[in-house]
């Protein structure tokens, strides 16, 4: 029999010395409304929807110091059951963890857990900038103010197997990708933490559908590439990312940026070789006091810890935010060659959004979102151009 | 750390003063076999297949005494994971809950959980009557002995995002719904139980398909309309509804009977607007002294409380249940004045079932379910009419 | 309240004279390389993904010491949720159970958990030996060395409902069998195991498509049947296996095989019955010392127990493997007796192939496996002969 003791993080932890069990979950419930105006003939429009989000069970445990997991996954809208984390991690010491299962190795708001973002979703660079939940192996070590990140990744968990043999010309290699990433802490004293990063990545699509670079207008909501896509362009890609956040109190600023050097894949559409820039920026404000909640160790930001919560008789913790994105892929339009591989990218244009977001914490485990984005989509193909305000509201809770 | 004391009920509850956690779930596996006699020349048959009603897993937590959570769901028979119950609820104090998720406002079999349900699935009343689970905002008081309900509605959790903005006419917002119920026990003694309720509510189909009032004869298996239907006829629609129910020791009544004024929606096909009535009653008796478990301050039925199982060395309960269901959706038929609309709800016909029922219950958490039923659907189109001879048994258990 | 004592079993299990319950699940990430080699003008061609083998979430209890249940499931690339094992047990006695659920009934190592199997899959014995999970009623006997089981069983849980209602000729009963199997082990002893099993089956195709006797190359990856297969012939089938293993401390043999007489189903290919023939033999060796773990109370193995786990400062536990299996699906090419009959079962050959495995075992909840295969497989048809080399990988951990 093993003695445990048991901590409340939403959900009973069991813990000693040497192993560890918590059933978590989350669910993440929203409302949407976009108003669309799009250019005659198009017509314009507005949709409305209360959807889920997020709403994931799942475990995470340690067999021992050296072994541990964590799986969670779930299902909404409609959609088939798929896992966000699973991971399978030997640590041969404390400072190294060696993982496999579909895991996120690079991105400073992607590495982030949704639970833990600011805005209620991250836009357009986490749309097509570091990749989301690959099956991977990845290696891992950090200090107090560090880490380093290496990554072999294939497709994520949750995609079909690549199986395409039947054809007259068979293949079925899956896309492989190699990143790594840096992060570093050169200041990191109670009223102000800084942090740098930097990741590369290597990808090739093997036999899968070429990579597109696509995205929505800063939600969950809709079909990634409805306002502004390159398609099925890339052969391989190298992109090159930085990432900086500097957090003085109850204020902070965040932004990242990247270059992705895409080969072009010559037999979907001819072509030169576009580059796609995508970035953002954000400040980020508690008049309730709270610090966002920076974890050096991990390079990434974690659950914030709210001063005056409700079950401690106060009123919650407030965060007011406001944040810029923008993404060119006016590249993929310019370098087609062809007629059919300009009407391919002709939604490959510039994407400019502005978005304002509230969050109201009653206790850490649990707030109220509000976000409203205005985007502005200028896309090369001739009437394709987008402009979209869009409201959202978030009840979430986890554990 | 955190100290809490263990409650088994079918799994462990960790329970203390503030915070609450169990893992939760069930499975109830069937057998179906139905014989259909049609009207010449389309052809008799029979079916049967061993299934699974539900397979379920899910949690429920406290977080503290203002804020907890449910999220329970599964897949079976070739569908994909859908959620069943999901709720973060914000309880400001103790007789009152505002609730975000997936969630049933109305109805008296409709909110008791098919665990507790005396029959093996709830008629058309369930199929056609109060909504089941639907992405929602609900807002409830009750006292001992009464509770009111208020809730604003999307579409379920399940259903994919209303997303058709790629046509001519684009439009893409959810069907939306508003529903109002209370309900009151005016005789709540040991011996006598009485329950009254009654519920309102308004829907628009918004941009999603037209409300079809269609359903099953008293089963979980089929499609439902394969043998009743409207079609999907339905802009909108008014529906009143009434509940009732006595309790008196081992014996006991219930029935329920809604009036749906449904909108037609005229682009489908053209017509006046027409009644959609539907209703239920039962006879509910158990030869080993049970009385159904009713709750009066959440205006439903609860789990039976077994006075003899066989972990106390008896023989477990038994309840032995008769019930009629009817529903009439003929006006659908008779105000539709085009051809196609008449052919559209063809099978729009009255809805006439016997069923009969036992249970045998070794413990609470677990019965045994056989329904015999026997329906008769007179349809208005020519040589549609449908009868049913339909068995069924279960096996179910819950934790 | 409950007081239980807690055992660590790769997660906590709560346990006390009545109860218990344990959350439970597992995660197989794998890679698979496959070189292909078909006769020209088919192209041959290679395959590489990183994948999901199983990632499943579960649950495990005891109501008291009459009624246990499990469930088990989930879903890895692209696949919809789907469920391993489901049972709710009722145990009369110590000796007795019966299961309602998605259960196995037969084959040694059809029975032994995927977790535990030697080597990475089953191979073609377990494509088309005794079925898989099914949902069924079993009832099962057993003594200290010996096993009785007799089960009825339709399609899987997973399965669709048959509901082909609404052709010409309808008919939706689902299909049935019957299955028996016994086991016992004659020799019992610290040094030496040796179990002995056999089990006969009927199974009738009912209104679902005819069964098909197909496999893959001894990999989870991969459309069963691509290789080869008879097509949809059966309309029922008899089959009769045999199953022997014997332990020898370290040392492992253990072998199957199985008579499929198959009663052809003349509506899709006429022709005669033909016999489909398929088995294996394998051989273990630990060179670490352990010993398979054989179970004669259930006829099948389970978990090892590694003797110097990385936990307790040691190395872990090798096992290493060698096997051969065999299919032989011919006589369903040569009993069709029309054109169309000889090219549905045009790949309905001979499939031989041998595997090496390595298994590295940290400790006994976690393992590493590696598993090269080389299958040969000769078509009836011509020019439809494939060679596979194959090389697996698979980091496993469960709990």
């Amino acid at each position: 029999a093993q003695d445990t003791t048991v901590a409340w993080k939403g959900a009973p932890q069991w813990t000693n010395d040497d192993v560890q069990f918590k059933v978590r979950g989350r669910l993440l419930i929203d409302y949407v409304f976009q108003d669309v105006d799009r250019v005659a003939p198009l017509a314009d429009y507005q949709t409305s929807n209360i959807r889920g989000r997020q709403a994931f069970l799942g475990v995470e445990g340690k067999l021992n110091n050296y072994i541990a997991y964590k799986a969670e996954g779930g299902a909404v809208n409609g959609g088939a059951w798929s896992w966000d984390d699973v991971v399978i991690e030997f640590k041969p010491n404390e400072w190294t963890s060696i993982m496999v299962g579909n895991i996120k190795a690079a991105g400073l708001e992607n590495l982030t857990s949704t639970r833990f973002l600011s805005f209620m979703d991250r836009g357009p660079y986490g749309d097509m900038g570091p990749d989301s939940y690959l099956a991977s192996v990845v290696a891992k070590a950090n200090g107090l103010n560090w880490t380093l990140t290496g990554a072999i990744q294939g497709n994520s968990l949750n995609s079909g197997d690549v199986n395409n043999t039947a054809g007259a010309n068979p293949g079925s290699k899956e896309r492989i990708g190699y990143t790594v990433r840096g992060s570093y802490a050169p200041i990191l004293t109670d009223m102000d933490k800084v942090h740098l990063g930097a990741f590369a990545r290597y990808r090739n699509h093997g036999d899968e559908s070429g990579f597109s670079f696509a995205g929505r207008p800063s939600t969950g909501y809709g079909d990634s590439g409805r306002y502004y896509t390159t398609g099925a362009i890339g052969d391989t890609d190298v992109t090159y990312g930085v990432e900086g956040a500097w957090v003085h109190n109850n204020f902070s600023v965040q932004g990242e940026y990247a270059d992705i050097k895409v080969n072009r894949l010559k037999t979907v559409a001819a072509g030169g070789d576009p580059d796609v820039k995508v970035g953002y920026a954000f400040v980020s404000f508690w008049p309730t006091g709270e610090s966002r909640n920076y974890d050096a160790a991990k390079g990434e930001f974690g659950r914030p810890k709210i001063i005056d919560p409700i079950t401690a008789g106060g009123l919650g913790g407030v965060e007011l935010l406001a944040r810029y994105d923008y993404a060119d892929l006016t590249d993929a339009y310019s370098t087609a060659t062809t007629a059919a591989g300009k009407t391919l990218s002709q939604d490959a244009g510039k994407y400019k959004g502005w978005t304002l977001g509230a969050n109201y914490y009653p206790t850490a485990y649990v707030r109220l979102q509000a976000n409203y984005t205005s985007a502005d989509i200028d896309n090369p193909g001739p009437g394709r151009d987008v402009k979209i305000n869009q409201f959202q509201m978030r009840a979430q809770l986890d554990f």
